[in-house]
This record gives structure tokens, C-alpha cells and sequence, in this order.
């Protein structure tokens, strides 16, 4: 009966979708346009951020020949979690790599919260630093929104702070940051000819950093979006419904092949690891979707690794560049693509992004000025020029 | 095809519904459950309304035998428009009917943002007003972002600011308001005992004051929800889906019965005029769903008027009540039933609430002092004491 509803749902999705859809089984399902960025019906994550990081490296680059400035990037790591350093390792080296300055801080397990708090307090107000990122998870008593809450918004390069987050909530307001991982599923999309606007979506996880900010993102984008979690009954029926789906519910393999309407795109942020013998480790990453089930029925899927895991820090670093641009200019930027355009249409002074008394941070006070805030800013910055 | 598609959809909803569902064209559709405020299937607005300011007014009343003071709502009104100056005089009239003071600011259709900026942060900085409220649309020339954004968001009734939107929008965060209306359906769907956990629900409308925000409560209140929007498509086949319709568009009628699940329930925020020559005024109000034709399919239905209506103001006071709560007892108090326990096991002072940075306006600052500052702004309560 499920199945049928889906069915009668997807006729009436594909018959308004720009291709035609592959019948069940076609494990060559073309994607809904021709992208350099799909190898069949896989979306290569890799080729993507790469594509990313060359761009931001451009511009990384012209600011540097105009100003003599680039954009900084700190990021914070409290205690000594092998994946969070590997993480942090990994961010620094991908700074390098675009010519984004990267300045670190590394606290022991014992750490205090106050410690923390100063630490994140002195990049608030270090010039030369653009971007904070405080790598989660943090030690247990650490209090996580205190910390995060003490970035300064117009340095929130995670796109975490709830004022990001509730802009990019509201129609006609636009956040300074919008959360990497879920604008790197945009940009897959994007930049795989795959259409939003007016696609049913439907995004399995409402988790802060994924599931939430992707399904804002995706209704910006005008598309009709449903968020799944683990109250929902009859997921299967309503993931079969999408012409897009954005698995980030954590869960191994959780989307079968059979929940999948034949053409729709699936965005796979999961990587678990499950047991793997075959394996040097003992174990191998697996999506939220079960890739081989999906890929025969999907018109365009990510792979787990090599998916949406490199556009995180390919969004990480454009969004360092942003801020950097923001504050070395002087002049507002477009954060990001597409839904950013309103935003765009503001022209002038940071302060004019935010209105007042949403401004937060010593840097909103000093933009609060405006023109003149933005010309002392100029100053502070030349005499601080490497 | 798509009618084949959500009676294949309700038979799985309906299958976990607590209670059996009507045959089609039963015009006495039973509510879920007995509820004290149905007629038939027909919600009782203003008996809801009633019965929450009722509970404002005790809850006033023993503020003010304990501590000598009453919460206070600030209400400013630009320009002559006839419709906005006869919901201010409703709402400082239902103000007094509870015992909360009420101040104004009349301002004239001239008067310049600076002059209305003023005002906000003059009641920003008044002890005695507790909420602030402006009254919209406002004339053209002023900005509307700007003077909402002024608003200090502990005082920010109408639970507009980003903040709060972003904070409504997140798991383990609660906004310190969240917006009336919205807030105002919840309370007709739970005094109405209709279950909202794991039920689908379809909002009609995504406006910042009604269609996002009522999305995102009912998500926290762990309904898998869906936005509906001028870009979506078969709009008629995902409403037909849902359990719970919310009914936002701002487009009289638009609802038709057909597109209706037997026993859903359907919260009409619409109030549009039709012309009506057999009425005095020329006109009648209609909402966004077909009143007499969805009567008959659905468990649950709001009439216009008296339905989402009344519950706007009656919120409206309950928030200011909250936070006179919080102003004049010096502790944390929690905004909203359900969804805000999160919030309510953070005890403290108002500066546990919001994390480091999320502070805003001079209150802020002043809690940011935690209990001492508490101490200290008791003091100057009790000196402003009339």
C-alpha cells in the first residue's frame, strides 16, 4: 500500500522533474544533467571540494596581492581525542594548502571552562584571526554552548551560533555563516545540475550541524522539505516521496534501495564505521544509505568516503575567506551561493548586516560605527600587517 | 493517482492514530479525545484564549501580592493605519483586563527611524516594561529588520528576534519567547488533547511570524513535519498526507475539503475579507481553509473568527508574563509548557539562559552580573516600586 503511495507520489514528482527517471535496477541512472562532477550516477565529493578549494585559493591569493593580507583561521581542540587531532591536523593543513593563515590551540583534557572561554576570547579579538572553530566533541565538563556561544558571531565560521542559525531560519534575512557540512550538500547538488527549487526533499536527522541547517537551507531554495527523525512513523513511505534525500540520522545503511524513487538524488553525510575482517583496521565507513541498493535506483548519490566528508572542509575554508574578506575589505561579502543573494543586495559596512543589538563580539561594537568603525578597522589592520 | 497516493498514506497514519477516524462527509468528526473546548469538531478559540489569560491574570496577581510589581508590555504603534491602531487599543485593553501595566508610543506616520529606534531603547532600558511590542507593518521609509533587531531580547515578546527564531529552530536550546501566534496553535492543539508526537504535519506558509516558527515547534514537539510554499508543487497531495494541517498562506479558502485526511486536524491562521454584501461592513473573514467543506472530513477544524484569533493576544500576555517573571524575581523561568524543559532544568539567573555573547542589551549586561547583578536589579525594582 506504501509502495503504491509512493508510486502515485512519484508520477506526479517525475512528471514535473526536468528528466526522465530510470527504471528500478538501471545501475546506470543518469544524472538529471550532464555534471563533470558524476561518474555515472555517483557524485564524486572529491572533485567537488577540490574544485572548492582552487577557487578559494584564487582569492585567497587576490586579497593577498591586494591588501597584503589573508584571511585566519583558529581552531581550538581541548584534550586528546585521536580523531578530533586528526580532524584538527587536517583543517590546519588545508589552510595551508589555500594560503589561509591557520593559528591553533591546543588544550590539555584537565582544561578548564574559563580557560577555554579566554582562549576563544583572545581570537575574538586578535585582528589577524577571521574564522574560530572550537573542534566537538568537547571534555564532559566543559560546558559545550558556553563555549561555542562565545565565539563572536562575525567569527562563527562553523555557522553554529543560533543568531546564524535563526537568520538562516527567516525568509528575507541572511546569516553571516550558514554550517559547512549542509552547505556542502548544496553545493553537491548545485553543481551537479541537480534542481531544488520546487523538489520535494526530504532530510532524515534533525541534528544542529546537519540535519536542521540543511532542510533551512533546502526551504530557501524553494524546496518543499520534510525533516525526518526518530520519532517519524513510516519513514520508509514519506523518504520514498523525495526527489532529494539528505541522510544524516547516523544510522548504518539506514535508506534501503526500496525506499529510493527512482531518479531522486540522495546526499549521504554518514560515515560509521561497521566490522570489516577484510580490513587492516578491523572495520570500513558505511553512508546512512545502503550505496549499492541506492545507486541502482537513484539518478545521483554520494559515496561514503569521498562524498559530502571533503566538501566539510572545503566550505570550512570558503567561509574562513569570507569573514576574512569581510574584515580585510572592510566591505560586505555574499556568504554563500544561491539563497545568499538577498543578503548580496545589502550593500555597505559590516554593520549594516545586522541590525542593531544583534551585533555581538568587540568586532560588532567597532562595526557598529559603520563607515567609521569600518575606517578605523582599515587602520588597526594595516599597522598590524605582517 | 495522488488521491490512490494519500489514501495509501492515511491508512498507515491513521492505523497509529489513538482514536478511529470518520467516514468522509461525517459532519460530527469527534475530536481525537474529549476536550472541554470543542463544539462537535469545531475548536473554541476564544474559550482557550479565555482560559489561558485567566491563568495570566492569577499568575499576575500573586506576582504582584509577593513583590509589590506587575509585568509591563510597551506597545509601539506608528502611523494612523485603522487596522493596527485597533489591535493595539485590543491589546492594551486585554493587558489591563490581567493586571498588566501597559505603556505606549504613538508615534505619527513622519516620524523618522531614529525617533522610532529611540523609543525601543528607551523601553529597553525601562525596568518597569517587561516586554516590548511594535506593532507592524510600519510605514515604508523605516526599516523593519532594524527596529525589530533593537528590540533587547529579553523584552522580545513577540519572540521575533533571530535569536530566539535560531534558538526555537535548535535541539537542547530554547528561545526565551517564541513567537504568539505559532505558540498560540500548539496551545489549541494540546488543550484539544490531539496528539502531535509522531504525527505528520503540514504547514501551509512560511513566514518568520507563523508558517517557520509553527514548523519548528512542532518539530520540537517531535511531529515529522512538512513546509509547504508558493514554490511547491501537488501541494494538494502532501497536505492530504498530514495529521495536523496548519494553515498559514494568507489565501482565503485555499484548503478545500478534498484535500483533507479524514479526522486530521486543521488549525486555520487565516483571516482574509471577501467581499459580503449581506454584511454590514461589505465584507466577511474567511481563512485559509474552506471552513464548511474541511467541517465535514476533518477530527478537528478552528473557525474564522474565533479560532487562531483570539489566541494571538492571550499568548501575547502570557509572555509578558514570563518575562516580568523573570525581571522581578531575579530567576529563570520557563518560557513555554512542553518543549521548553530543556530550558527549565537550567536553573540560575537569566544569564544561565543565553550562553556567553548571546547576551544582548543593557538587561543582558545587568544579568550578566548573575546573582549579584540579580541583588542589585532587585534593589532597583524595589526603589522604582509605585
Amino acid at each position: 500500500m506504501s509502495s503504491e503511495s509512493a508510486t502515485g507520489n512519484n508520477v506526479a514528482a517525475v512528471s514535473a522533474a526536468p528528466t526522465p527517471t530510470p527504471s528500478i535496477g538501471s545501475s546506470t541512472a543518469p544524472p538529471p544533467a550532464a555534471s563533470p562532477f558524476m561518474k555515472g550516477n555517483v557524485i564524486d565529493g572529491k572533485a567537488v571540494a577540490a574544485k572548492i578549494r582552487e577557487e578559494t585559493a584564487a582569492k585567497v591569493a587576490e586579497l593577498k596581492a591586494k591588501y597584503s593580507r589573508v584571511p585566519g583561521l583558529a581552531v581550538v581542540i581541548v584534550g586528546e581525542r585521536k580523531d578530533s587531532q586528526t580532524y584538527v591536523r587536517m583543517k590546519r593543513k588545508a589552510c595551508e594548502e589555500v594560503g589561509i593563515s591557520s593559528f591553533g590551540a591546543d588544550l590539555p583534557e584537565t582544561a578548564t571552562q574559563e580557560e577555554v572561554l579566554e582562549v576563544v576570547r583572545g581570537f575574538n579579538s586578535n585582528p589577524d584571526v577571521h574564522g574560530i572553530l572550537v573542534q566537538l566533541p568537547l571534555p564532559k565538563h566543559i560546558d559545550e554552548q558556553a563555549v561555542l556561544g562565545a565565539i563572536s558571531v562575525e567569527k562563527d565560521v562553523d555557522g553554529f551560533h543560533p543568531l546564524n542559525i535563526g537568520r538562516l531560519a527567516m525568509k528575507g534575512r541572511e546569516p553571516l555563516f550558514a554550517p559547512c557540512t549542509p552547505v556542502g550538500c548544496m553545493e553537491l547538488l548545485e553543481r551537479c545540475n541537480i534542481t531544488i527549487k520546487g523538489k520535494r526533499a526530504v532530510v532524515v536527522g534533525r541534528s544542529n550541524i546537519v540535519g536542521m541547517p540543511a532542510a533551512l537551507l533546502l526551504n530557501k531554495r524553494d524546496a518543499t522539505v520534510t525533516i525526518c527523525h526518530s520519532a517519524t512513523k513510516d519513514m520508509e513511505s514519506i523518504v520514498r516521496q523525495a526527489d532529494i534525500i539528505i541522510a544524516a540520522a547516523g544510522q548504518p545503511q539506514l535508506v534501503k534501495g526500496s525506499w529510493v524513487k527512482p531518479g531522486a538524488a540522495i546526499i549521504d553525510v554518514g560515515t560509521n564505521p561497521v566490522d570489516d575482517p577484510t580490513k587492516a583496521a578491523g572495520y570500513r565507513l558505511v553512508g546512512d544509505a545502503n550505496f549499492e541498493e541506492c545507486k541502482a535506483v537513484a539518478g545521483a548519490i554520494t559515496p561514503v568516503p569521498g562524498g559530502v566528508g571533503p566538501m566539510t572542509i572545503a566550505i570550512l575554508l570558503r567561509n574562513t575567506l569570507v569573514s576574512g574578506e569581510r574584515f580585510i575589505t572592510g566591505k560586505l561579502q555574499c556568504p554563500v551561493a544561491e539563497d545568499m543573494k538577498a543578503g548580496c543586495s545589502k550593500k555597505g559596512p559590516l554593520s549594516r548586516l545586522l541590525p542593531e543589538k544583534e551585533h555581538l563580539g568587540p568586532w560588532s561594537l567597532v562595526a557598529a560605527g559603520s563607515l567609521l568603525a569600518a575606517g578605523a578597522l582599515q587602520r588597526v589592520f594595516t599597522s598590524r600587517r605582517q
